[in-house]
């Protein structure tokens, strides 16, 4: 069961701009920063009640983030939703005839597993399911 | 201050195939619809821990909503931070030299106060503040 929104991944330009934004003009607090090597990304996290919010700043012209910005420019690149199970929400979008990513969850960040449902199954919005291991 | 994300609004083409998606495919539930004139839309609210997601269909070409699907497709909208206290949160945007949308908050839906921030502003995110009246 989808428990609630985990995070919203947002891919920057400048983590370093962009977290100036999120801390002066909106007042949130970045409590860490970290690079993913395996997605080739520099990210900040900040909290805005039980949702994380992770600026996704590329390292690399061949990250998946990097593409991301060349054809949309700033903006949400994903919505993660926590889950209880992931194994039965997983089965129940490809009972539903999605298109998964991940057919099985892999780990992610943070000590969760994670799996991706395709873009083209969702309405447009690249979503993100995961579960605390 | 900032307390929480209290909604996600999805520009989607057809509230009906999306509704169909969000419950069968991830399992969320329905828990109402509502047509807003001035907006010219149509949503469907589902609630994923506390957050809300807002699907919004448009009722006519000339709606935000509609501009927004014909430059991007579906996908997500806008991105609506609930804080304790409007005025203040404005200031601060303000003060840092973001461009408002509105300048004092205006009526929404719900009984609620909102405000826009203008997204050249906000690193490609659409931003609204919302506080129950």
């Amino acid at each position: 069961m989808i428990t609630k929104i985990d995070h919203l991944g947002i891919a920057v330009n400048s983590l370093e701009e962009s977290i100036k934004y999120y801390e002066e003009a909106l007042g949130l607090h970045c409590h860490g920063q970290e690079e993913v090597e395996s997605q080739k990304v520099k990210t900040a996290f900040f909290e805005a009640g039980e949702v994380h919010i992770e600026l996704l700043e590329p390292t690399s012209p061949d990250s998946p983030i990097a593409k991301f910005l060349e054809k949309n420019g700033e903006g949400i690149h994903h919505v993660a939703f926590g889950t209880d199970g992931i194994e039965a929400q997983l089965k129940k979008a490809s009972d539903a005839g999605l298109r998964l990513i991940h057919e099985v969850p892999i780990d992610g960040a943070a000590n969760k597993l994670v799996a991706f449902l395709h873009p083209k199954s969702t309405h447009g919005v690249l979503t993100e399911f995961c579960q605390p291991k």
